[in-house]
């Protein structure tokens, strides 16, 4: 039954259907966990569902779980908690625990002080191997990680790392100075999350550093935070890409509301934007009354322009976030992209000019043909540019979604086309 | 100059600048490398980039960069590289070196036996901590990773596993039988890479051992080449989000005619889709003629519909690959998409009604409002549920794009544009 499946279950299998349930269900499953297991599963669920059930916890075992917490995983359940919450969390905490999650919190919103575990376990250049391992087993089982470990001097100014493996390989009685790796990266607490997450990404490390503005070694990012940071951002920008603010729940929970919220913003403002598209067809009312066979393509010619245009988008966008092309990259991806959309728009003409041809003949199949080709080469450009010059303003790259994109394209598509039409049909 | 920074930078940093380079720069800079930290920086690169290194290699080099890769990252080079290159690659291995790398390489693509490293550093159960530390210090100058360590019996077949950190925090007598994990995650070599990536993530291991189908260990994957899987995999999904199929190689260098190719099927397939818009105008061209002021609706309204259902598609597809959402939850989110679309329907119809009143009189903003509020629900629950039937029949749920639900809530929009019209114009 249930209880044998609780203890057989990994935690984050038995917290993924914690998540899945409504609240009462999660607080009563939760309930059915025994002491160390509920906090391998509490340790496990996102800020949300650890609200979720705290709420549901008297005094005693509310104060129990937190206080078990990691500093991390406890700044960032504080960072979006209402605020009576998290003076009921404070309040019970220990001393040390608190001051470690106040220095957590003072660091800003997304920067790597808020993930960092401060709980590293530095060693000193001057000793040995063995001394170093002492000191490990010393302050080890407290720390979140032991695999990277910091070289301070005498004033905790961060020297270099040296890694686990390093030390267990090495000669007991060699000294530590000679495995340190003195070009090791490490970045200041107020340095973005995300990008200190991906360059762990990039440079393969379990952990980085974090350094005061005195180089000073206040904490380390553990690989599994970078992953979660990772996942987030790309969660984010995924959702931002359709034109959505990115939800902070769990899908199958947030509220209707909630969701409906994330996606009314951009929705509303793209409809007012595609305004422009019926002033544009107000502009050529008499092109399209004379010739109202124009009109049955508009469908296929903004959507086809939308398309390449969101393709050119989406690519740039995801090009940005794992850090293939910078801003300064611009004139060489636009100079790409006007040719890949060239490429592109010709192919679709050619299939556009039959379907045309077949069905209302072909001075109008001649005007899709043509306009396809300016439309894509257009929406190509236009949508891989936009993301980098937003980078180059500072504003997040993936708000140029793909409809953003496609509502842009289909107004400045259509005067392409109608000014194709009175060009190539002669009025 | 360029000495210096060659010497100073971080190799992952080297390596991004080779890989931005033409391959005739690429390779020079490469040469300019010393030794070690050519090796250093040839293993940051992407398969792509490595083939256009070693072809720039005489073979004393080439054999030397390809006997020190990682087993993994070889067969990885050879999966997507042509059969002759792979043929020199081959024959230039030692024995060993080449035995592992074609059994990784008999392993199925994409799956976990692909990407896992076959020398992985078992310890027995039976022995004390002091014993496996010793056997750690034998083997694992060779192993990619000391830190997670399969526990295996005297048949190699996979207990559990112990970390680096209880071996070198226990008392140095113990059993190692007292620290062994006998719940630890394991996977078969033939399970999907991405899914065991994913559960790394979602259960936080630096290694996930690997067995056969007779629970025999035959390797581990490491948590570098998991969070790669799992970029590499979120690039595809939003690759095929936006109509386009993933590039094998980099933004900035994969040839304008390879970029056009990965976006062209789509936008023809969806250009051809697209023509059943234009069947539906012809079907209600007379009403189109009686009132021309219909159309300068149609692309703000199939705007908006297309965006309401790439904003339901693109959340569902994301939901199901950070393993929120499974293919059974499909009644669950139809329901909750039905009612966020409604919600959302009812908000744009009050704007549009609005815009449509201004611009051209009440009836047809009747027509508008009644349309969105049906348009906005059905694409949102046609947006949601296509990926999870997607994934139901085993079909990649990010083919569900953007566009090709735009596509599809276009053609089906401008029905229902024209059958509210009728009734509500009454003809
Ligand atoms: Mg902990
Ligand atoms: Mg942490
Ligand atoms: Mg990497
Ligand atoms: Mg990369
Ligand atoms: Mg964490
Ligand atoms: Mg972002
Ligand atoms: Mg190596
Ligand atoms: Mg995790
Ligand atoms: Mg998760
Ligand atoms: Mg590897
Ligand atoms: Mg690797
Ligand atoms: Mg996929
Ligand atoms: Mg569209």
């Amino acid at each position: 039954g249930i209880q044998r499946w609780i203890a057989d279950y990994p935690p984050h299998v038995i917290a993924d259907e914690i998540t899945r349930a409504e609240q009462v269900a999660a607080i009563m499953l939760f309930r059915l966990l025994d002491k160390d297991r509920a906090l391998e599963v509490f340790e496990e669920l996102d800020p949300t569902e650890q609200q979720k059930i705290l709420s549901g916890q008297r005094d005693h075992a509310f104060h129990e779980l937190v206080e078990a917490m990691d500093p991390d995983d406890r700044a960032r359940l504080l960072g979006e908690a209402p605020a009576k919450f998290a003076r009921r969390v404070l309040a019970g905490l220990s001393q040390q625990e608190r001051e470690m999650t106040a220095a957590l919190l003072g660091y800003p919103q997304g920067s790597v002080g808020r993930h960092m575990s401060p709980k590293a376990v530095p060693v000193r250049a001057t000793g040995t191997v063995t001394q170093a391992l002492r000191r490990i087993r010393l302050k080890g089982s407290d720390a979140e990680t032991v695999y990277t470990l910091p070289v301070v001097d005498e004033e905790r100014r961060l020297i270099g790392t040296a890694t686990l493996r390093s030390l267990v390989l090495a000669d007991p009685d060699q000294p530590v100075a000679d495995l340190v790796d003195r070009q090791a990266l490490s970045v200041p607490a107020t340095a973005d999350a995300e990008e200190a997450a991906r360059l762990m990404q990039e440079a393969n490390l379990l952990g980085l550093p974090v350094v005061d503005s005195e180089d000073r070694l206040v904490g380390i990012l553990t690989i599994d935070d970078a992953i979660e940071l990772i996942e987030t951002a790309d969660t984010e920008d995924v959702a931002r890409l359709a034109g959505a603010s990115p939800l902070t729940g769990h899908y199958l929970t947030a509220s209707v509301f909630q969701v409906a919220r994330s996606r009314a913003v951009w929705l509303l403002l793209l409809l007012v934007a595609a305004t422009l598209s019926v002033n544009v067809m107000q502009l050529f009312e008499d092109t399209l009354a004379k010739v109202t066979a124009l009109a049955l393509f508009i469908p296929l010619l903004v959507g086809a322009g939308g398309n390449a245009g969101a393709q050119a988008a989406t690519s740039a966008v995801r090009a940005i976030a794992v850090g293939e092309v910078r801003a300064r990259d611009v004139l060489r991806v636009a100079w790409r992209e006007l040719r890949v959309g060239l490429n592109l728009g010709l192919m679709l003409s050619v299939v556009a000019f039959s379907i045309g041809a077949i069905l209302v003949g072909w001075s109008i199949a001649a005007v899709l043909g043509i306009s396809l080709v300016a439309i894509c080469a257009w929406a190509a450009v236009v949508g891989a540019v936009m993301p980098l010059v937003a980078k180059r303003l500072r504003i997040d790259p993936a708000v140029i979604s793909a409809p953003l994109v496609t509502t842009l394209v289909d107004a400045t598509g259509l005067i392409i086309y109608f000014l194709v039409a009175q060009a190539v049909l002669q009025f």
